[in-house]
């Protein structure tokens, strides 16, 4: 017995003295980074790409919120700084900046039921997440609350005080602006029904149900609906006792349906009783989310199911292994990596079957059949991370994307649950599959993505839903302001444009790797029309008037800040002038030359004129790259940015992660890799912030195997690259090629405190 | 060829020649008697004791219509002044008082499509009601509209001008007070779908479904969803262009849920083309709603089903034939018969599935289970007339009743779709079910029934759901005043004691029949409580506080026209004080003597205490009868208040007609016969207004057969008898059990112009 115990204290010296090292990638993971400073993601139960998520929710019914999502613009369920906890959402979103989803909220009660979540809502303690997990304990009733789920299920366990419990399923309120809903009684213990959602960036017809099944592990002494009423005038007002309230349906079993209605559970509890809550969810019925809650979760065991995500978050996780940099880096790190494993996010249930793109019909997949696709934003860096990280799922999420084309005609460009919700503007489909396809990745059907990017690339305007301005562009080169917006200051046609050069540029490199050089020398000079913008005057871009003269008066810095200025969306003429990745050269050209180009760029940065958190202007600092004797800057604002803006605690994401974004753009940079091109297979090299990185690639789709990328720093101050070494060779450009990186499958950087200018 | 075009014209020569004689009884009826004067009977198309109606709405939306459904209390889906018409409700209440049902407004429009009520309602002129069908031409859309039904279904025909057409179903508005509903589509001509209803006279938790299935005839070439969407605050009310406003979902094929929503079809139209729309309603589920109506209607065939229902309607109403009166004596009449037969109606469907009672479950039936039992009104008259003239009926109602016994543990009192809604007061299922079974319709299980009635009459008050003050009743005979109510305006105790009496003399009458002679005694003794109210003071019944002493100040004319008065329920003690139909000789004993009590009864008459359209009181004029030389009063009053309240116009009802309540007084009234004591098997004689009566009787269960009334008029003023023949022998009472007129088959009434005293 003496020996045993000193086995275990052996144990736990082990644990203490080697664990930084032998630390799994999971325990990295913080997911309450980038819960607050706008990052818009949260510490919810999620697996990698799961349908379900379970989300604390905070942002509505009391002042005790900082935020509250009706008082401003507000996009997320949860807000680090917010107080007032109202239950736990089902199927949220991670990194976007419209209100949607955020729905089914499950919250515990003690004592008299109270239905109405300004009063049954509390403050919370001892909040905890790690991958799959998340638990609190509420102030207000001393129940402990913990999460966790499966791909499409989820499973809360609740710890109750003696007396009344309650648990209460809102599916009136939540974070979408649609509302209706219907819920039904099947058992004592289960309920089943569905919620509208949808109207995404307030796109009114994008919108889907949600089907729901939830089950209580114990018999509970009551069960019943509520519904709030409307506010009757009149007689009706007089008599009708629940005038404007939440009344209860204590004798009621059949459907409930309406705006805002819910179903309730009261059980008598034991000290410390727990109850455990499971939900399954579906986009496609009700009975394929019993299903689905039947196959993953076959029966209750919450430790169980919690043990499984988290080991699948490890796994996922494990793709990477970073050594060196500091603990913060590291969490830092994974928890980005942890943020681009949420979307897209699997539609399809356990049978296969999913909702067909913009139609009720319903379809069956063999693989994965993702949606959740913010590809204004993840064209840029994220499938490109994929790609080379995980080439299964970019593949199933390109097939996913043709086939979406397959059922409506279209790519897609926001979609959401089936939806297009024409979020942003562009045609970011062709540089994602361009990417993958001239990266190696070819199981696809690829000659059917070439039709609908052809198809979107030359549709007249009036037919044309992913190009509606494209008349002028193809008859002029570039699109004058004042087509479609009421008035100028909504217009946003210079953006447009840069994304249609982009994609073109993306699509001639396409035309040209499948053999249709017409096709290829059509795309790339339309890529080329950015210069119409170019204004020598300010130096920057410009948007035109249909008479092709440049809009006068003009700013180049207005619409910083998400406020409007003509011709730019969301961003300034300074965060869109540098966005021609694909004619970096010939920008310098016309802007005097690489130095002048070199002094321009750099302005940005010194004059603060650069937005960390806006995608257009992201890949600026690996612009300085392209010419020689500039990369030192290139490494220096990489390393300022991402000290700067990075960050192991809740602000430390500089602004909304748009769906992996910010963090893949986090990821690439602290290893040293950045593709700065979308549509172009290459990377533009700089400093890791690690000694030593080793991509764990998949041998099914990269039989060379892993890559180790090396940078041993002499100090936390060697952020400059004095020699790489590709292969075993010396390597002497700042940019290398997806192919030959897999090929040499080392790199390595050899590091100094003071920048060469060589 | 010639000879063919005499053949016709002959024929029309007979019909307008020989049409008065040859009229069956179905022309007769007029629907648009009682829809005005608050008598809230409706000109819809509707069958015998059908589940389905089909009834011009005609009560929101406009100022146009003098009566609005929320502008006052209004309980009609029609208002024959009203103009304003907003499409065609399925499934109504006709003659209750409060708002219900009248959902599903189907409405047909031409041009762009507006689904807010408000506007796309319509004037309307050519109005057509016979049973079973209703049309009239919509004044803004040149749009005829034509309606019929089966038992569980609707067909509408819409005959459109050239142009866009288009087919709105509002599942949103309507009388209900409740709220919610979904609709899904199913195909490009079919939706199905489910509305909540109910908290019928303001009983919250009353709610039911209705679920069903529409289908048009022709191929739409847009379908769609709308909601009108909530007034949004902050942020969302900016951003969200929809906010407050009816949002179409032109793109969505789902499930629709909640408060204000509706489905619209629009179609290209020819000059004159007629689009038919069908409709299935169930209580149990949405399968049964389309089984419903595949059943019913195997096609689509307006006129088949329309002929159908005419004959229906003609078969039902020839259980009596009438000759002599007036025209419009006779208009009244079959109308009045009409109206009897609308509730209870059916309630299972086609394959005999219905809701069982308060309950979630499934029942089957294999006869009719009914529902819509407004049994404080019906217990007085209209069960009576079922007996006599629809046994079938009347034994399937009661044996439903049985059944709402076994299935929760309570006779009904004012059942509604298998919801109590409880309604007024007392326990009028015992005098319906006594009363028949005295009546020789044996065919249920009494047994059950007389548990249901002990049970009702002896539970304590705190687990007593029928009777929740029957604790002093039990212990001192009476209920004071107080006990329920939270102020003495709103405290019915008389009545409610009123209602008990009656009830436990026929359960006494009942108990005697079943042998249970101790029962009998308890029961008849209980029945003579009244006595406790009778105040000498006033002459009238006052209510009694706690301590047994009379309510003092006390106005026994306070309570007339609905006004608050303590201690009676929408009455006055005037209206109340004669209501001891079992006791009329005591109760004449207790104010001194027949004569005091027929002059006091007089008085009511002639100083208008009288109210003909209130239920404790419209047996008065028979009471005279009960009194030697005084059966004349009965005479002169009945002919008296049926020439003053019962008109061939839309205002030809005294006031609402309470499910045939008013109705059944008339047709008694007007054959010479009335049931003035509910549970007991006789009947008071009075003057017919016709000439020859006949009665056809069930032989099912009356193997006598027929019975025939002859009161020979010398003039109009011929209403006064001097002799009675029953069964061809000199009768010298008034009054006949229902044994003795089955029995003697004939009753003769000799009449004069100048009353007999003796």
């Amino acid at each position: 017995m003496t020996g045993n115990k000193y086995v275990i204290t052996f144990g736990l010296w082990l644990t203490v003295t080697f664990g930084a090292q032998a630390q799994k990638p999971v325990e990295y993971v913080d997911p309450f980074i980038g819960t607050t400073n706008f990052s818009v993601c949260n510490p919810g139960a999620v697996c990698p790409n799961g349908l379900m998520s379970v989300v604390p929710f905070n942002v509505m019914g009391s002042d005790l919120n900082v935020y509250d999502k009706d008082a401003r613009w507000w996009s997320a369920p949860y807000e680090f700084n917010n107080k007032y906890f109202t239950g736990f959402a089902h199927v949220t979103l991670s990194g976007v900046g419209c209100p949607e989803l955020g729905t089914l909220l499950l919250m515990p009660t003690a004592g008299a039921l109270d239905v109405d979540y300004r009063h049954y809502g509390s403050t919370y303690s001892g909040e905890q997440a790690v991958p799959g997990y998340y638990a609190n304990k509420l102030d207000k009733y001393g129940i402990k609350c913990e999460v966790t789920s499966t791909l499409r299920s989820s499973i809360e366990r609740f710890t109750f005080r003696k007396g009344q419990g309650n648990i209460l399923l809102n599916i009136g309120d939540g974070l979408t602006n649609e509302v209706g809903g219907m819920v039904k009684r099947v058992s004592d213990t289960e309920i089943e029904g569905f919620r509208l959602l949808g109207t995404f960036c307030y796109n009114s017809q994008a919108v889907f149900p949600m089907y729901f099944v939830m089950r209580v592990n114990k018999r509970p002494t009551e069960t019943g609906y509520w519904k709030k009423q409307p506010t009757m005038t009149g007689v009706k007002g007089q008599w009708d006792t629940d005038n404007g309230k939440y009344k209860l349906y204590k004798h009621y079993g059949r459907e409930m349906a309406g705006n805002e209605i819910g179903y309730y559970f009261s059980f008598d509890c034991a000290e410390g009783e727990q109850i455990e809550v499971q939900m399954g969810v579906s986009f496609v019925s009700i009975a394929n989310a019993r299903e689905n809650l039947t196959a993953e979760q076959p029966t209750v065991d919450f430790d169980n199911v919690r043990r499984k995500a988290y080991n699948q978050w490890n796994k996922t996780l494990s793709r990477i292994t970073v050594e060196g940099g500091t603990e913060a880096q590291r969490r830092i790190f994974y928890t980005a990596l942890y943020h681009t494993q949420l979307h897209p996010n699997i539609l399809q249930d356990v049978n296969g079957q999913y909702p067909k793109m913009e139609s009720a019909e319903i379809g069956t997949t063999r693989g994965n059949r993702y949606t959740v696709y913010s590809l204004w934003d993840t064209y840029r860096n994220v499938h490109q991370l994929f790609t080379l990280l995980y080439p299964d799922k970019q593949l199933d999420m390109v097939r996913s994307m043709i086939e979406m084309y397959k059922e409506w005609g279209w790519m897609p460009k926001w979609e959401l649950f089936g939806r297009e919700t024409w979020t942003m503007e562009g045609d970011p489909a062709i540089p994602v599959i361009t990417d993958t396809y001239l990266k190696g990745l070819r199981d696809f059907d690829v000659n059917t993505a070439y039709e609908a990017f052809v198809k979107s690339a030359t549709t007249p305007s009036k037919d044309n839903k992913m190009r509606p301005d494209v008349d002028p562009y193809l008859a002029k080169g570039y699109i004058p302001l004042g087509l479609y917006a009421a008035d100028q200051s909504g217009d946003n046609s210079v953006s447009h444009a840069l994304e249609y050069y982009v994609a073109d540029y993306a699509l001639s490199q396409l035309a040209d790797a499948l053999g249709k050089k017409a096709d290829a020398r059509h795309f790339r000079r339309l890529s080329s029309g950015w210069h119409n913008y170019y204004s020598k005057e300010y130096g920057t871009l410009r948007p035109k008037l249909a008479n092709g003269q440049f809009l006068t008066p003009f700013d180049p810095k207005a619409g910083a800040d998400f406020t409007n200025a003509p011709g730019f969306h969301e961003g300034s003429a300074w965060n869109y002038t540098f966005y021609v990745p694909h004619d970096i050269k010939k920008l310098a050209h016309v802007m005097g030359g690489p130095q002048q180009f070199v002094d321009k760029l750099q302005r940005v940065f010194d004059q603060n004129l650069y937005d960390p958190a806006n995608e257009p202007d992201i890949a600026y600092p690996y612009l300085f790259s392209y010419f020689n004797g500039q990369a030192w800057r290139t490494q220096q604002q990489v390393a300022r940015l991402l000290e700067k803006y990075y960050k192991a605690t809740p602000d430390g994401i500089p602004g909304n992660d748009d769906c992996g974004t910010m963090s893949a753009w986090a990821i690439f940079s602290m290893i040293g890799l950045y593709p700065d091109c979308p549509g172009s297979p290459t990377y533009t090299l700089t400093t890791p912030v690690f000694d030593r990185v080793t991509l764990h690639l998949d041998r099914r789709f990269y039989p060379a195997g892993d890559i180790v990328i090396e940078a041993p720093h002499a100090s936390a101050q060697s952020i400059y690259i004095k020699g790489i070494t590709l292969g075993g060779r010396r390597y002497k450009s700042y940019r290398v090629s997806h192919a030959d990186l897999i090929k040499a499958r080392t790199l390595r950087f050899d590091l100094t405190e003071k920048h060469q200018t060589k």
